[in-house]
């Protein structure tokens, strides 16, 4: 038995048989022609399906995809994804014109989830939280071996829990979400801040301009000792904390896990919420504690995720 | 069928027999013998359950019983109670030496939520959040119809979810968790704070001692028009509206229920949290609103939601 995983992105859908060891056996591409439009789209994601595998296999599960933006996983319809341009998109439905068998959707960060704990740092786990920490912070929860989706599949929007009231502006309306203060663009306005409130900071050699600053500025410099950069980085870890410790008090998760671009610190970042947690009893005292991994799959996470949702 | 429901409280412990409806149709109580230990309260309660009920009556589902503190519900063992000054106390164990029926044992908040949206106010629901405004605020979920207490039965911590980071002490040993802004206690906090900033505040008419202020004294002079009453509760009506729309984008819950002392000001207090949600998308642009209801089984929710541990 194996299953397909597909991963759209906004540039490039990734495409990938997946057994049941969650190992992917062979792979297929295709770019993201968001010009084209929905139907573009899903017919090129045919096509390479197509190729890949024989959809009347009765040993192929099924299809799983995972698309960032809100989805109604019970329907298989995206509801809105801002990167492709997409309004009540009925993907499964659509899909399944070329293909049929049973055809899944859900949110990128919720299949990340799902994957790096059936397949990657979280499988000993059964009880965990996916935070992404790129452009944005996403999130994914998986109870008891299962995605958790909130009702109507509109919950887990970790990112969007404010840690903050009245604090920085979010892009989803909101002051102080968890996003506009752990995101890797919360992270480089954070860090252009400091350099520019220090021109003596070690930063400015790393990123001579401000449009060169990214998400390792700070962190690198914070390692050689930089104090501006320590400081943008402690804040950094305080915030990223108090929403793990966050999740923690309303999940009790085993495992949080750190995906996404400023994951890529690894123990050091980890070390440091670590500490920071430790010291307030991980959120609750007396309650189990939570371990604090970083995501291993990678840019497999969301072939692998995706495809587990028929497992 | 029917079952029994234990509600045991710092001061007494009310026992109700309750049918498949939700109906207490036989009641009992015992007073709360904190100096007689776990032992003493059990034996009390398994006096009034052979009073009210025939424990062998094959109609008789079981027991259930609300608690204060953490519990772990699996094995039901109360793991720590402050109130009550148990630690490790194996209450489904014990009572079960006296009764040989099934015996379980939740929180207070996770039993309540339970009860209002089984049969009280949430009953139309199957994805509620209950937020009791106490002396803390304590919390509960249900997710499809059914109690979520959080791996181990340790999350559902609501009232310890962080809301301003480096913002007011909370007792649990962080700062700025939705206790610290939204329980009774730290309203009367915030109360006194604007009575001592501003001596003509119709407040002093309220409440002409510190010592007299209540949850009361900020909501009833805010309704009369008092400037800085209006502010305390414009204030506190901010924080519990930020932590509603959190756990909204957590859950996605049809419904936030409030209950405790606070919550008494009904349709006053919710209009105010309507509004603010309101602007704010409710939390997330595009995703379903959540209704906002005052729980209505009152000092009965404990009795029926314990009861409903076993339907």
């Amino acid at each position: 038995m194996y299953s397909i995983g597909v991963d759209i992105g906004g540039m490039s859908v990734k495409i990938g048989l997946v057994n049941e060891k969650g190992e992917i056996f062979k792979r297929g591409k295709t770019a993201t022609d968001v010009a084209g439009g929905a139907d573009k789209i899903v017919s090129d994601i045919a096509k390479v399906i197509c190729e890949l595998a024989d959809p009347s296999d009765a040993d192929l599960a099924g299809i799983g995809i995972g698309c960032p933006g809100t989805i109604s996983s019970a329907i298989g319809v995206v509801d809105k994804a801002y990167n492709l341009n997409w309004e009540n998109v009925a993907l499964a439905d659509m899909l399944g014109k070329y293909i049929n068998k049973p055809i899944k959707v859900s949110n990128d960060a919720n299949v990340a989830a799902l994957g790096e704990t059936m397949f990657g740092v979280g499988k000993k786990y059964t009880d965990t939280i996916l935070l992404t920490l790129g452009t944005g912070v996403g999130g994914g929860v998986i109870i008891n071996g299962e995605l958790y989706e909130g009702a109507f599949s509109k919950g887990a929007e970790l990112g969007h829990v404010v840690v903050r009231v009245d604090g920085e502006q979010c892009s989803c309306g909101r002051r102080g979400c968890l996003e506009a203060y752990c995101s890797a663009t919360a992270l480089i306005r954070d860090t252009k801040a400091a350099m520019v409130a220090d021109k003596t900071s070690a930063m400015w050699k790393f990123s001579p301009d401000l449009e060169q600053v990214d998400g390792r500025t700070a962190f690198e410099c914070s390692k050689k000792g930089d104090a501006a950069a320590t400081k943008v980085v402690d804040n950094y870890v305080k915030f990223l904390a108090e929403g793990m410790m966050n999740f923690a008090n309303v999940f009790r998760p085993q495992a949080i896990i750190l995906g996404g671009g400023v994951s890529a610190q690894g123990k050091y970042l980890t070390d440091k919420l670590e500490a920071y947690c430790k010291a307030l009893d991980h959120g609750f005292a007396g309650a189990p504690v939570f371990e604090i991994l970083v995501a291993e799959l990678g840019n497999d996470a969301g072939i692998i995720g995706a495809a587990a949702l028929l497992f």
